[in-house]
């Protein structure tokens, strides 16, 4: 149980932990921090927080708890506004998609007595904006929780046991492996798909071939629609491993080629790898579901 | 009006053709043949067809129409096997996903008196069989149509006006230029995912990182799914077409790698440029429903 909890930054996933919060009652106090125009005002209304201040520092003064839920880029700017006014022993946790770059700014910037927890629901939808929030979007998903060295037990302890309360299911690992597998599984995707219609779209044909272009290029190009200050901000923070992900499918889709250039045969047992490997992940999608 | 229309292939396009005709009273009697253990009787059941024969030279006697519905693959052999029975003024069309070859086998391999009229329907759904077969399929799809100089205009003509008795949207263009607009579109699309899939389960960390996949990496591997002889087809009759486009998208991925590894603020136009030209599509394919 929680005083006082402050989230800073109200877009879906800060309004759906403070909705959360409040469901499960787990904190006496919710208070909120945006700087959007009017987003404090309708987060009160649809009762993700109970109060809200004009000032970071205000935010955060006296809470045990304050979680950072605005997007990557203002990371920074986030950590460096709080630290001269949360308290000793206050937990922070953010829910950032790439965690080793912001972790390296909460332990450089954060005052020693106060301990950072990187956190990162996997949960989403399309629509975004607290009017989207929900408090049952954690419900059955992973939630990654990323301690490092310098990260106190029992803070981690807390953090976990909130994200359990709100419906969504723990997974430690380390900030390094958390970056590598979510380049692979999440930020690949998205570059996959933003090249693809790059490529197309550069094409002198591409008018009338628009016209031919069905349901496959539809869900291989709907997230090149996502937001590109976000793709940016998580390409900028994980360049690392995006770069090696990158490397490993130019080089998968090179050796296709070669086997499409041969019109090789084979070509078949490829395909049958992927479709095998797809079908696998589908099932066990569906059943944690 | 045809006499008697044959169709050899009763799968979901077949089948959902037959239909059509019965629906739009164009056939005085629709005749269909197919390899597949019961396929012709549930084709008759659903009322696709109204007779069925053993043999592939007695399906297409009689015929003024016959329709090739079978896999890219096993075009040649039945076109082969058609040849010795097929009336002289007979038009044979197709539905196959490639043009240029299949039209080259029909223009070799079937007498001079019949004229071969290349299609291809870009529609289709998730479930396949004559069971998922609907007489709407097409309502409202482009369906080209790929005329060379060898094809008699008055079959081209009676073709196009078969298709639109059906509710698509004739578009001619050559056989060349229909190859190279669904590489790009269709072909590149689904061997980005199927790369995209075998790329990240080759991974160690892939059982780990499996659980955090979501939905961007779901509708990016969806394509892997598809059926690989039919993906096999395709790639070896569309090689060059589809070589073009690897090296295409390829050369956009080591772009972006680049942009990523200097980490470059600028990334963000290429994200900029891919959205707003994935956001135009989709309103003007929603525009076309």
């Amino acid at each position: 149980m929680f005083q006082r909890v402050a989230i800073i930054g109200l877009g879906l996933i800060g309004g759906s932990i403070g909705l959360a919060l409040h469901k499960v009652k787990i904190a006496q106090e919710v208070v909120g921090y945006d700087l959007g125009s009017g987003v404090t005002e309708r987060a009160c209304r649809v009762g993700a927080i109970d109060a809200t201040y004009e000032a970071l520092t205000d935010v955060v003064r006296g809470a045990e708890l304050v979680v950072l839920a605005t997007p990557v880029g203002s990371m920074r700017a986030i950590l460096q506004g709080i630290a001269p006014a949360v308290m000793p022993g206050t937990i922070v946790t953010d829910v950032a998609s790439t965690k080793e770059q912001v972790i390296q700014w909460a332990e450089e910037l954060l005052p020693t007595s106060v301990t950072f927890v990187g956190g990162h629901p996997m949960a989403g939808k399309e629509l975004s904006g607290v009017e989207a929030a929900d408090a049952e979007l954690f419900q059955g998903h992973i939630y990654c929780i990323t301690p490092t060295e310098h990260t106190r037990p029992t803070a981690t302890s807390k953090v976990a046991a909130l994200v359990e309360s709100m419906g969504a299911r723990v997974r430690f690992l380390s900030p390094v492996e958390h970056d590598r597998q979510v380049a692979g599984v999440s930020h690949l995707p998205f570059l996959a798909s933003i090249a693809l219609v790059n490529t197309v779209v550069e094409s002198p044909s591409w008018g009338e071939a628009a016209l031919l272009a069905a349901n496959g290029f539809r869900d291989m190009s709907r997230l090149a629609a996502g937001s590109p200050a976000m793709y940016r901000d998580i390409c900028l923070t994980n360049s690392e491993a995006i770069v090696g992900w990158l490397d490993d499918y130019i080089a998968t889709l090179q050796s296709l080629r070669e086997h499409v250039a041969e019109r090789d045969r084979d070509l078949n047992e490829l395909f049958v790898d992927a479709q095998q490997a797809r079908l696998r992940w589908q099932a066990t999608h569906e059943r944690m579901k």
